[in-house]
């Protein structure tokens, strides 16, 4: 099996605000878009830049942020920008779409983030509403 | 800014079936799944092998599966393997873990997919039950 893919970066983040943020895709993708006004939701997968090098990416344990004592847990149980592959996955509310630029409420990530990828959001395969988590995410 | 991302492999499907998949984590990676089993469901983001070319990665629109009508809607805008980045999103209920081996229920890919990364399903941020989707997605 190989070992590595490679991305090519689809869009950026204009405006990283919780509230509302704006992320550009790319002229070249820009036509990959049509439809996605229709669904209230997205997920957008996206690059955390700030971390893609070496050191940060052979991070396996972390002391997740949240938690009361000081424990490590494994990246791929957290949601810890340092890992293998420094991928965010977010799932946001789509306020508007216009031209190549999606407006999103809920957005976790820096400016100029690349866009890897947007997919719609389908309760049907994505809702998990009674998934439970550990006690120390309740904090 | 740079155009393009490095992944690493951190995995592979070595069963699939809807029912009871199991994934391996590879040896060195095998230490980040610490405390994975707190959580009922996690988030696989694995690598649809099979379209990564140049073909398959330059298709923006497509005719979804599900669409009772001639109608093309974006890549962005529907879950289509064949898109710029060749990554699935699956939400799969934890069933077990043995080592590095995660059995897991629901995942959707082939056998033999690699694994790009793992992360906990939080109910918080990633289920929104009440997100609408277009008709189409509901035949």
């Amino acid at each position: 099996m190989r070992e590595k893919g490679e991305l090519k970066f689809i869009g950026v983040v204009e405006v990283a605000d919780q509230e509302e943020a704006k992320v550009r895709i790319f002229t070249e993708f820009c036509d990959a878009l049509k439809g996605i006004v229709s669904f209230s939701h997205v997920i957008i997968l996206y690059w955390f830049h700030l971390r893609d090098n070496e050191k940060e990416r052979s991070v396996l344990q972390v002391v997740p942020r949240r938690h009361t004592k000081n424990v490590k847990v494994g990246v791929f149980a957290c949601r810890s920008p340092s890992r293998p592959n420094p991928i965010g996955v977010c799932v946001v509310k789509l306020v508007k779409v216009e031209g190549c630029t999606l407006t999103v409420k809920g957005l976790d990530a820096f400016e100029f983030s690349p866009i890897i990828d947007v997919k719609p959001y389908t309760p049907r395969g994505d809702a998990v509403p009674n998934a439970y988590t550990p006690e120390w995410l309740s904090h």
